[in-house]
């Protein structure tokens, strides 16, 4: 089977395509032949060698969909025929994370989907929502179980709260189009008109323009009446989080998804004691909040949104697509 | 000024039209004039004698809103003009409930609203929703805040998860309505098939009729591949629990809100551990909870079902109507 | 190896001491020889043929402990000469139980651990606390994880909470020392004085005889200055759960966990709204409850009760003292 | 009655014993004779202008303990005679803090308890604990409500966790005693060898030196087995934030409740999303709150420790006793 494998290098060129033997399914696996995948930063980062030390050649990319062509002799979840999602860390079914499950994850260390064939645990698979198109399916295990692991899991986002999302990433466009099918108010943080726009079109009640206002919490209070949002989805870091800290209101929520800014998150003590504030740091989620999520925009026929798609043979052009920033959505890659 | 009075007897004469003079509100009191109230059995139910052993005469009705026309000199929440809505638990701020915090409720044992002032403690009243009409802001406290307060403070109902509503009577349409603000899918039950299919003209997925289907709990695990739902809003009572506790998944919640069937309830405990269940009897809420459904009908624009209103001449038969079960949606007396 | 089965009929002697050959361990296998297991109700009544239709002949008891003698190829959590106690629900790691992930239970359907040896998946297993003998291990697994479920995951009790425990059976006794852990005060209810005394002794605050006071609940009032207990763990079910909702606070939990009087709960739902009671049914945990009860019972050097050990050959003879219910604490059965 | 006083100046001369007449109480207010106080870091910074901007003179100091000598017309929770504490923020009566209920604290901006008498809501306070000395109750409100807020009310210590309690301040050994109370295993970090000695004699697992081991995470990881706490308490701030976060298990909290070190938090994000972790800014408590305090340390018979009591003359050497750091345990001012 033809797969692609991250080489040496830390450039595009270490993404190498190449054949490896097709597997068979173990007793409780399933054999699955994949539609379409989507990237995530995590997968640029790996490739640029700036995320995790993982053995070269393997598999890049965790996020994908399939269909099952073949199953172990014990399989019960699922048969030949089903299109099914593999969760991104396959040990984490449901509860808290422990080291123990969440070691092993798709796309490092363990092998990823940039493949046309992959053998996963029946346990770690959920059937695809029905309304899906391949390409969308695709993009739901580490930006959509991120975002509801936020909202959800860990938190209880209710109708009539306000969210504020930040930026127009991956994981935040999820925040804001489930924070909205929960029946919150969400405001949406961006430097680009363009993509704000986008946002209020896709059901945010504001678009602030971080390029104007630099000083976003303050538009945030006032958006609220003073009393400060519920719930803020953070993905820059650094000194952010003490803005974020400053938007919440008193018992409110941060939920820290990303660094984008910086690594090292900074934030006055003194506010945060006042705010009586949350700090929640998120990443990834169990197999069951994947099977949530599914069922939840299907529920709703909501549909993530994704920028565009790149066929199997031109997989780099996609990593580079994602690398230059211009995207709205999830990047995807999709099979022949 | 001009108030009803629970006199003498268990018919609609009781309901008396009287006079009382006027009262000036205590330092930290407003003086409402009202707007319009809204009915709820209880009312009935004391009105009839059968709830509750409240010294006559009394002022009748929990549910209203009013005008502020006068304020106490320490009142800073509230000012003079401003339309709001009293607590229906007055002392029940927020939080858990306490037997000191709950034993004080307008319309028995404090005077109700039926009347056209009031003074309510300025801790005990919420700004009434700017988008709701008189009658629609008057239906919030007993159905709305019991809805509330059992689908997101003891329960956190979340986008996709299956929501079972038993009937259309006031704190069941409200929790159709909730649960769908929510993200929820909705199934609701009921003897009228007029009644179902405005059920479903309100966002019910599914309208289950019982007069066809007495095992709903059947149909309801159809309706769920097996599952079981996610919440059983349960206002029937008796052995109607028992089916409750069926139709749900396991780990799932029936939430005892009426006993229309029956005050006795009864079930079968084999059952309720292989579902390993949560039943939780819910009523009323705190005035935090009142605060919060306003906000989220505000974000969503959602308006409460109000049935008929009557002029407050007429508010025996308003009563009456409501003893007649043929609304669908709150009975409410609008105020000259 | 020497094994136990249940066969035809319904009596002590349906429980056959015969041969079974011993089995290799799969990869993710561990393979322990038995030291002690001990007898829960559930036991007794599938013998008896009472509870649940499995197809006979099958290896009887839910609950033990043993030594790993050998591991399959892929295992990682355990090591030969571990001892270790396996999950009595296999596939319940942790989080929400679901119909999947419970189906299959030790002791039937499974085949249980009145053998020599067994084989268990290493996810199945947890380490046995160092401080407690075999025969102390050995009761965990039902009636330890059961009370712990109850009190700790599905319930938060915190120091100076008052938990009314009922009885002296094996949850009963787990949950009065598990609620002292805690810092509960704790008052246990029994028709026997003599049980009562010794519960006092393992730290009951309070010993209520209910063969004198029939209405206990009016005594756990008494107690509470009128307040009510926080938590009842109602092992009674039938009429008795009317009692136990008396006993509440407002906000206060009742944990179902048996129906040694009916299996027909009844109650009246005007009370249970009076007290805004929770009515939680509980049955078995996960293996991560029984992983923190042991790690609990070590921290703080608890014991659970041992009423008294039978040498493996007499495995009849424990069934039948568990059946005359003369016992305080578990009965368990030792191996060669 | 007498009075302290803050007036103008930085020094404990700002501290000045005067006169002012006594208020009769209004209709739901108490009268109090206090009987004793304790000191807070919050009073000497205060005192210090470091903290906060109220105007001067008022009277300082938060915590206390008194008896009720009259009562107003409307007063049904208490009566002349009882003893009891007033809460430290006494409009914050249960459930989560708003800015409206947290805004008025005792000891600035309204006057503390400094004073012969004073008057305080009915609301507002609690019965003091009947086993405690007036030095003893004195000492809740603030240091013991924080811990009892932070690991029960946002948390949710369960016997057998890890707790990491950091230094040996007033917060730290309440949350030292408490945890002990429900049954945790509790470390402790300190830079002195004695008052770690004192914090085992108090029931600490084991103290961990940071003058030997600054890296102290490391040590808890290696006191349970690579797992990490399940809570850390953190009282430092700064850069010891990422530390904290280093020491807790996956999905562990870290509560911040002081900055001693320094007031900006500063963590590398890498390392929280690993953990999980969540971060809960914990500041004070409500009233609910300290009567569970109460309630569980009553119950379980526990005093909190005080470390020397001055008499009411010489208040300004109590707060340059605190000043000097030499303490362990609280500093109380008794009232002749």
């Amino acid at each position: 089977m033809k797969t692609y494998e991250l080489t040496r290098g830390s450039d595009f060129r270490a993404l190498a395509l190449t054949e490896r033997p097709e597997r068979t399914p173990g007793p409780r696996e399933l054999k699955v032949k994949l539609r379409a995948v989507s990237l995530n930063y995590r997968d640029l980062a790996i490739l640029k060698g700036t995320y995790g030390h993982f053995p070269r050649p393997f598999v890049p990319v965790s996020d994908g969909v399939g269909e099952v062509v073949a199953v172990g002799s014990e399989v019960r979840r699922f048969a030949v025929g089903d299109r099914i999602i593999p969760a991104y860390v396959p040990d984490w079914v449901r509860g808290e994370p422990t080291e123990e499950s969440t070691r092993r994850r798709l796309g490092g260390p363990l092998d990823g989907l940039l493949r046309e064939y992959a053998c996963v645990h029946e346990d770690a698979a959920v059937a695809a929502p029905k309304h899906l198109t391949d390409a969308e399916a695709a993009t739901l295990p580490i930006a959509g179980v991120t975002a509801w692991h936020a909202l959800f899991t860990r938190g209880a986002v209710r109708p009539g709260d306000t969210v504020v999302v930040q930026g127009t990433g991956g994981v935040s466009l999820f925040a804001l189009q489930l924070a909205r099918m929960a029946g919150a108010r969400v405001l949406v943080t961006s430097r680009s008109p363009a993509k704000l726009e986008r946002a209020v079109a896709l059901g945010a009640a504001v678009g602030i323009s971080t390029r104007e206002e630099k000083a976003w919490e303050a538009r945030v209070l006032e958006l609220t009446e003073g009393r400060g949002a519920d719930h803020v989805v953070d993905v820059a870091g650094g000194e952010g989080v003490g803005r974020s800290i400053e938007a919440v209101r008193m018992g409110g929520t941060v939920t820290l998804v990303g660094f984008l800014d910086s690594a090292t998150a900074r934030f006055d003590l003194t506010r945060a004691f006042r705010r009586v504030v949350r700090l929640q740091a998120v990443s990834a989620g169990s197999r069951d909040d994947l099977e949530s999520l599914g069922r939840a925009l299907e529920a709703q026929g909501v549909r993530p949104v994704v920028d565009r798609t790149f066929p199997f043979e031109q997989a780099p052009a996609a990593f580079e697509h994602l690398a230059s920033g211009a995207h709205f959505g999830k990047v995807v890659i999709t099979f022949p």
